[in-house]
């Protein structure tokens, strides 16, 4: 009976998270203010504590990981590295297929590991308060449990249209404690002037990050800030947790490095946690083939422009180098609710732009036939997100089939499916679209950002 | 930073399962007719594969796990033995807790232990088709999973309130290929029956059993058979893999035997599976307490007598030894759906009345606090059965405390509850109560038994 789990001890948990920002062969582009100014990190410092910043413009390669957070980390890591045997046998693929298991944490997904960091890291700095949007629910889930654990009020606004479809996550951030709002609410003058305006609207992320920020920063004690659950450097730097456990674990199952890395992407951070310390081996010389996947409904790596961007649609955020749709692109509803963010990370961005990664898109058809394919041999039921990663990866298995090759292909299997099962439901019942980009909607909406600089 | 998980290689996985029946210190009262004549084992063949009535009735201490059923057990077994060290802290009690954690099965619970080897006996016995009867859904939702694995058609009949009530678990069974209908359902004599004189019902665990059993029977090509997810011996067998690991995992902690060992019980199978191996001990002559917690609200161990009665509503099974509330009795609706069974697995009925455990009833708004505080100490929510244990090692902690001693104890932590959080909801919003049983109900309920087969 080969072995399917590969697991590390606790003590053998990295202590240091790893900074790709150290590595690249080009330095980044910096954030900027609207007017195309520099941006300086002291501008953040009502939004952020000190040490988040820093370490969100930290050019180190290696930053350690306190002890306190590590801590919590181990109530589910290291997390199992796992080999998908029996799905390797249906494809009848000489392949050898490994999936990073980030399911395990008690919020079902990677969320948790910077969740974790950032309470940490404010609570540290003195802020009793955190206050964050979620959209289908997992970045909310995720900080509530981080802030319980660590002692920190948490407020979540939750989109309205997931809140009142999902209303299991809101049941599960009130357990861990927190307060989960449907947005707009009439708790922020953001939120009081689009009800006035629109009673009966779904809301957006844009909607509520502008309502979470607006708390943060009206809180006159000053000890609330807000927090942000991917794109940002240092939250991908705290996911890089998963791919460093990924090279260990890949020794005890006695492979070298993997051929091919792959991550769903959305705002970026499982990718960034499982790809980066491979694109560091690779810009050593390396050859390895890293494919972040993300959905043809919103599909900024493979068909937006590398410019700068604002993070969230009212546009509050700076401008960041991003691959873009425009700030105001609003995807079609795909059920990989954790994808629909029209930018991507700068990190990987940037890394995109240089040619480390090879971006590809998939539709949500295949994605739920691939998620079922899963289920029904490996025995799990993943996110929708996930099943952008799993997708690509059987792709990939099936390529190495017809090459006649014995790859080792590494996946992240970023979270479990079972607070998304109603895209399941409609998938089997028939009722799903693909979803692709139409080429004028693409162009409308880039529209928007024709005026800002561009990178140069 | 002490350790969190004992987690043992997949290559140190049990390879027997452990049998009860053959070290109780009386012997067992046999299954009877409802003539009270003795039960012979090929009447039960129309409904069972012979190979499974075999294990029904083997008084053999070890029996052998095939590796077929360990290939499929290690997609997530060796499950780990965890320490609640956050909890313990926050009870500032000298105790240890670990637990055995069952949640992390595709399924969620411990009930693929047994889906797995049932589905597999039944198919090397040339069967091709499953029925059975889900209430809550864990148990439909575990079998779908392994007839899938195992290339077996699947049929569940789900109570029809928490087939409304629980959409997502018909989802989960749908993504496994299982099919789930509605009890009572079009499908079947008894079903339709029902239906007529009573269209609006909302189905009870007693009449999906009719309808599963009727199903299974009349398939002309004698190839469907029908399953039970608790009671009967071979089902608690195998749930033993659960203590056999925990006792491997506790030598690996440094610990000798547990000084209390806990369970909820509802039919009586994840409380066998983490008990009946240190019972076994203790018959040996080990001083360990061991207690199996049941809901107020349906106390069978601690308000029933110990005699013969059906396991089903309408009487359709043979007569088994068992402590029970009356094969008529209906629960409270509480939230621990998998707690609510009129009757105890005849091998745990046996147990309690040689004195080898001490059973105790815990109410639902107990059990919910119990939940809550472990959700904000070890991060995980739990289910609402699970919930059970959890209470109670919450009170074992506090004893040791009292009693200033250091004492291991060991308790089963048998779901996760991520498809249960509308009872968590209800909790949180002050809507849920207490239940306990009122003595008129039991009494009227016994009347229905009370011409039954006594134990002699």
């Amino acid at each position: 009976m080969p072995t399917k789990k590969f697991l590390l001890e606790e003590k053998d948990i990295p202590r240091q998270w790893y900074n790709l920002a150290a590595d690249l062969p080009t330095p980044m582009h910096p954030p900027l203010c609207p007017d195309g100014s520099p941006l300086k990190p002291e501008m953040l410092e009502r939004v952020f504590p000190g040490n988040i910043i820093e370490q969100e413009v930290s050019r180190s390669r290696w930053i350690d990981i306190p002890e306190e957070i590590l801590e919590i980390l181990t109530l589910w890591r290291p997390a199992p590295l796992r080999r998908a045997l029996r799905l390797e046998k249906y494809l009848k693929t000489p392949a050898r297929i490994y999936y990073k298991d980030e399911s395990v944490s008690p919020a079902g997904s990677h969320k948790p590991n910077t969740a974790v960091a950032q309470a940490w890291y404010n609570k540290k700095f003195g802020i009793k308060r955190l206050t964050t949007e979620t959209g289908a629910g997992q970045w909310g889930s995720a900080l509530a449990f981080a802030c319980n654990l660590i002692g920190l009020k948490c407020r979540v606004y939750m989109v309205r249209i997931s809140f009142d479809q999902k209303p299991m996550r809101k049941t599960m951030m009130q357990t861990w404690g927190a307060e989960c709002l449907a947005s707009p609410s009439p708790h922020t003058h953001a939120g009081r002037a689009i009800l006035k305006e629109m009673p009966h609207t779904p809301g957006s992320l844009g909607i509520a990050i502008s309502e979470a920020v607006e708390d943060a920063l009206s809180d006159k004690s000053g000890k609330s800030r807000y927090t942000l659950g991917s794109v940002l450097n240092h939250v991908l730097l705290h996911q890089t947790i998963i791919g460093l456990e990924a090279k260990k674990q890949l020794k005890i199952a006695r492979e070298k490095n993997p051929d091919v890395v792959i991550g769903c992407v959305g705002g970026g951070s499982n990718f960034a946690g499982i790809a980066f310390p491979f694109i560091c081996d690779k810009i050593h010389g390396e050859k390895i083939e890293i494919i972040p996947v993300e959905p043809t409904a919103c599909p900024s790596l493979t068909k937006g422009p590398f410019t700068y961007d604002f993070g969230d649609v009212a546009g509050l955020t700076p401008l960041l180098p991003m691959y873009t749709l425009g700030h105001r692109f609003v995807p079609e509803p795909i059920h990989a609710g954790g994808l629909r963010y029209h930018g991507m990370a700068p990190l990987v961005s940037h890394a995109a732009a240089q040619g480390l990664i090879k971006p590809q898109a998939y539709d949500q058809l295949k994605c739920y036939e691939s998620a079922l394919l899963w289920a029904r041999t490996e025995g799990t039921i993943p996110a929708p997100e996930t099943s952008h990663a799993i997708a690509c990866a059987i792709d990939e298995a099936k390529k190495a089939k017809q090459e006649g090759k014995q790859k080792v292909i590494l996946f992240c299997y970023s979270g479990h499916g079972l607070m998304d099962l109603s895209g399941y439901d409609k998938f089997l019942s028939g009722k799903l679209t693909k979803y692709a980009l139409p080429k004028n909607k693409l162009r409308q909406s880039l529209k928007a950002i024709k005026n800002l600089p561009r990178i140069k």
